[in-house]
């Protein structure tokens, strides 16, 4: 019977009884302990680094330190000679600093596997939770390097290959290549299609892509490292595209554009509503986003591109083994999607009549893996499409992607969720249990059908502010640093007023008491600023001689009503949730999408278009549906998580009910009149509170 | 706790405790027993009837019988008042035969599942080892019927049919339905697509088809029985396709057409090398074929459909369920094909470059299993194109269709199997070891490159006998009965020599002493039919008046050598097999391939084409190729046992020393000098065994 040596592994620790003569790598992965490889195991690669802490740890006999150990191999001091530097900056000696795929265990020994040898490797994101994203993507890297078929071994490409992999990843162990073993590994077919003439041409030296361990999907000429991915999240509006590097997580460019579709329907109704009055509506639509999708790819890798010669040329950061090579969409081996429903079913070529119509029903819900080929993608041909699970016809996959990055299934807490945009989605709950809804809340908190609403880009107003002594306002402009009365002549000429300003605004005409409680302009208030405008009474922000347009900037009663009503729906949407849950208000709010990062949520609470909660559990996420599709793209299990999550999100539909729409009405109304909201009493006018305090005096 | 009851099930004698209250069939399953059903144990379809043959059998109280089982419910009673007819001819009483999706287990019960209801049916082919093939294809059908999406229960349409699959497949037990599961079924891409549409059309009740059970493949509206697959054997020179019903093994019909490749060379050699010289010569001969299948898969289907036609004019035997319906390509879900390594590469549009050029090897062994759509075949565009495994670049997919037929990876006997074409493939050995070869043998034995050579068609000789006194002829016609000679007048006019005449011929031209053991014409001979032609000497067999082609038909010296060469090459492949195998001569020879069928094993041997062996132990069985790729289409198993047999089949190329090619010389002669041949003695002239006697007293 060979010989067992104790072995301990840290920083995580493992330990356990391994053969003599094993190397150190092979004898990690036994205890579960992944080492980054991917020279198959030839020492040169330098990627599995292990520092010999201790030989015959149990005497802590430092004499004996590193007899427990092969000694160190030619190829091995090779490798290290070849970098002093690296040695010098990390303080490390070679013998001490081993190669764990050429050192073999002779007895006990401690091991210290560093972070850069470590399989598994992290990356750290800022988000409502800070958290560490395990990078594990579906794609991963092996080189391999065959011996030629001759007569006496003619075995097929194919099976010379899969052999060679097997090899490379450790599943042949020394002194068992020939034994009959049969692969079980796939081959995508396109991949097989070229697969041949590559081997040949790399003289059996090939770098091999296998995705989800199992099927091959791109076969490279000689040495390879890096992997790359797209995430992307198609909004009905904009498109968004990261372009990341599958094995250090970095984003490598982030490119977008508006969604083609937009021409076809500005809303999600209307572009449904086009595919069903046209027998090409789908297949067009369809078209328009995968062109778009394919314009995006080619503009990353070319900014990907610029990026890597820019670094050539100043930086010794290379690796000395791989020359840094420039990417093309076919190094691309695979996207993650989300979106809303509709642009899922867009996206897929699925009718989504049903998506618009009662009962609302979606063709599928589960993810969905999809060849790049079969869809047009202009990716590797081998790539895999996977997008995210929709949950309900109005509630799609970019939910699940905001999911996957917030993580609300595994709090104590209770969150709620909010993705602002035409459309909001909300989500409510924790670990034990999560619920659902959405509502349309209209265009105007994105700016649009606001008069002068924009979006935010230079010369949009941010913010916004009243003196409700003077009724004179002061505002900032994107772009341009403090309030315009900061400055003698401010240089800022403003164009319009984006969605977080509106907000302010509205908050702001309420407070100043220019509106009522139900949002109602006052009329004899002195102020040149308040006056009747073509389409009723209006508060002007910026006079004409301030705008880059030529025209007085004003808010109008209109312009009131958009936000009273957007407001409204999104504060019925979350009231429904907590009581169906059963709670009063949230431990945490976490607001996605782009609106959200930019408002003020002081005055957003003020206005009522979200729940009373402390101010600072309020979080603006930005682009989570996107931060959860990178997410997705770099950690394979969380495709599986989402899937699991999905199922058990109990989804509903806001009623239609007369009590519900008085619900509604009553919450167009500022602050919000069913509701207490002690986190910004201190906000409303003492008129407003005497008022309110008349009304439920005399109810 | 619930009630458990013992149940015996007939003819298997399975066995096993059950609880109180399952259906019979869910009862029978748990112990193993698949029993039909179609209807998603609706009561409707009657395919799961069985016999309830004593009740507390363990006492066997006959009175008590039946009162183990729930009473006959209104849908059985229905179901057997529409069949009076079948009750009577099977003599069955309504209570003794129940339909076991509604007959419930109330206690000990003896059951016998009759075997049209048994889950896995067989039909029986006929070849060298008769045997029963067992129908399990990789498609199964089965009814679904949902509840349609309401506003309270909105799930996806593919998580809809999933969850419905799963209750027809009684994967999910009554009481269970609202369990919280997630279906483990995947979806085809294009089935996805089309799926809705047809789920709303079909209000709600659709029969669905999985694939290899994991992945839903077609979605058709209402209830439908069978499945449709086709069989191909793609052959240098032929192609040949069989469509058949996947669920009774019926071939609805039988095509072929010439392989249009010919036109870009007529031996594979050729074609690879076309497709080398030419840029775009993988594409063309790609093309062909691929629309060669697609007019033989619209014939096959034409075929069928005229069958049916005329069967329902006719025949009572119509289902009373199911109206007889019309199928269309599209209703083929599954191909598997056959053909030698550079057929294969083709097909799957692989460079066959290799396959040409030493070392000789192919781009993969193992099987292919690629979508239609994929290749552009014009079945189902969710079906599967399964090619069976390559195992060598000279042993293609069609010796694996030859093993899947024959089987004699399965014998205690060590059979040589040999498939003979332009090229032939030999397979020697028992269940412990086989080995493989291939030889070329030229087109002669086909019909071609011998000067009045034909396929074998009407106008073709079939058999040659020569008067050893005489030296005159005789001949049998394909399409008349008897012999030239037994005729005042000959009918059959003559128009070439097929291969099994051709062999036929040199044995008798050698029998008779016209040509000698080295296979060269003698001179001097008595005969007005032995001559000095346009090319050296030859026989002639027929006379120009007594052909269609009026000119005289004569066997030449060159015909002569080309038989030579080719039985040589046959013999040495099938001898250097043996010698491995350390084997004199093999138990059992099978002659697969069409000119095998026709030969005459006798004089096969004489002449050395095939090694020494009792005549009744020499079988020709046809195209075996076909047969195996048609038993891989009706039994998804044959396709795991095939894989795992190729693995380890050894393959060995030819020898090409010097010594080899004196073996080769030396086999030419008649019947062949190295050899004893106990069993074709008696055929030999004197005069032959006093040359040979002399000669090896001289050595």
């Amino acid at each position: 019977m060979t010989k067992k040596h104790n072995i301990i592994l840290q920083p995580s620790g493992s330990r356990g009884q391994v053969e003599e003569g094993q190397s150190i790598r092979f004898a990690a992965r036994e205890l579960g302990v992944d080492i980054e490889s991917i020279c198959a195991e030839n020492g040169t690669c330098g990627k599995c680094m292990v520092l010999i802490e201790e030989g015959r740890f149990e005497k802590y006999n430092m004499n004996s330190k590193r007899e427990n150990v092969s000694p160190v191999t030619p190829v091995e001091a090779a490798y290290f000679a070849r970098r002093p530097n690296l040695l010098k900056s990390k303080g490390w000696e070679v013998g001490q600093v081993r190669l764990s795929c050429q050192c073999k265990i002779r007895g006990d020994v401690l091991i210290n596997v560093p972070e850069e040898s470590r399989g598994n490797k992290q990356i750290v994101r800022k988000s409502a939770s800070e958290r560490e994203i395990e990078i594990k993507p579906s794609i991963r890297k092996y080189l391999v390097m065959m011996t030629p078929p001759n007569l006496e071994r003619p075995i097929a490409d194919w099976e010379r290959l899969a052999k060679g992999l097997e090899t490379s990843m450790g599943l042949v162990r020394a002194g068992e290549e020939n034994l009959p073993r049969w692969s079980d590994f796939t081959v995508d077919y396109a991949c097989l299609r070229t697969m041949s003439a590559t081997m040949r041409e790399a003289k059996w030296k090939v770098t091999v892509s296998v995705w989800q361990d199992k099927e091959v999907v791109q076969v490279q000429a000689g040495y390879h490292e890096d992997s790359y991915g797209a995430a992307v999240d198609i909004g009905s509006t904009t498109v968004a595209l990261y372009l990341c590097n599958l094995r250090t997580g970095e984003i490598l460019a982030a490119e977008s554009e508006m969604n083609p579709q937009i021409v076809y329907g500005e809303d999600v109704m209307s572009r449904i509503q086009y595919t069903i009055e046209h027998p090409d509506g789908l297949e067009k639509l369809h078209k328009a986003i995968i062109a778009t999708l394919n314009k995006l790819l080619k503009q990353a890798v070319k900014t990907a591109n610029a990026r890597v010669s820019e670094a050539g040329d100043s930086s010794e950061s290379a690796s000395e083994d791989s020359a840094i090579q420039r990417i093309g969409v076919e190094d691309i081996l695979e996207m993650v999607l989300v979106g809303n429903s509709t642009m899922h079913h867009l996206l897929l070529n699925l009718y989504p009549k049903d998506l618009g119509l009662a009962p609302f029903v979606p063709v599928i819900h589960k993810s969905v893996d999809v060849k790049a080929r079969e869809l047009g993608l202009h990716i590797s041909p081998s790539g895999n499409i996977h997008v995210l699970p929709t949950i309900a016809s109005f509630v799609g996959a970019d939910t699940s992607g905001m999911i996957i990055a917030e993580e609300p299934h595994k709090q104590d807490e209770n969150w709620l969720l909010i993705d602002i945009g035409t459309n909001a989605e909300l989500i409510l709950g924790n670990r034990k249990r999560l619920l659902c809804t959405s509502t349309p809340t209209g265009p105007a908190l994105e700016g649009a059908h606001v008069e002068y609403g924009m979006r935010a880009a230079p010369g949009a107003m941010e913010r916004i502010e009243i003196d409700e002594k003077t009724l004179e306002p002061r505002y900032k402009v994107i772009g341009v640093d403090g309030w315009n009365t900061d400055y003698d002549e401010f240089k800022g000429k403003v164009k319009g007023i984006c969605g977080s300003a509106i907000i302010d605004g509205v908050a702001e005409l309420f407070r100043a008491g220019i509106v009522d409680s139900r949002g109602k302009f006052k009329t004899g208030l002195e102020s040149a600023r308040i006056r009747q405008g073509a389409s009723g009474w209006e508060y002007v922000i910026a006079w004409a001689d301030e705008t880059s347009i030529g025209r007085d900037i004003p808010m109008t009663q209109q312009d009131v009503r958009q936000i009273q009503l957007a407001k409204a729906a999104l504060f019925v949407a979350a009231r429904t949730l907590l009581k169906r849950f059963g709670l009063e208000s949230p431990d945490k709010i976490i607001l996605a999408g782009g609106f959200g990062s930019y408002i003020d949520k002081e005055k957003a609470m003020l206005i009522g278009l979200i729940p009373d909660c402390e101010l600072d559990k309020v979080y603006a996420v930005g682009n989570a549906a996107g931060d959860g599709a990178r997410i997705a793209l770099l950690n394979v299990e969380k495709r599986n998580e989402i899937g699991s999550v999905t199922r058990r999100v109990e989804r509903f539909e806001l009623p239609t009910d007369p009590e519900f729409q008085n619900q509604f009405m009553l919450a167009t109304s500022f602050p919000h009149m069913s509701e207490p909201f002690p986190h910004i009493a201190h906000l409303i006018p003492n008129r407003v509170m005497d008022a309110m305090a008349k009304k439920f005096v005399n109810k």
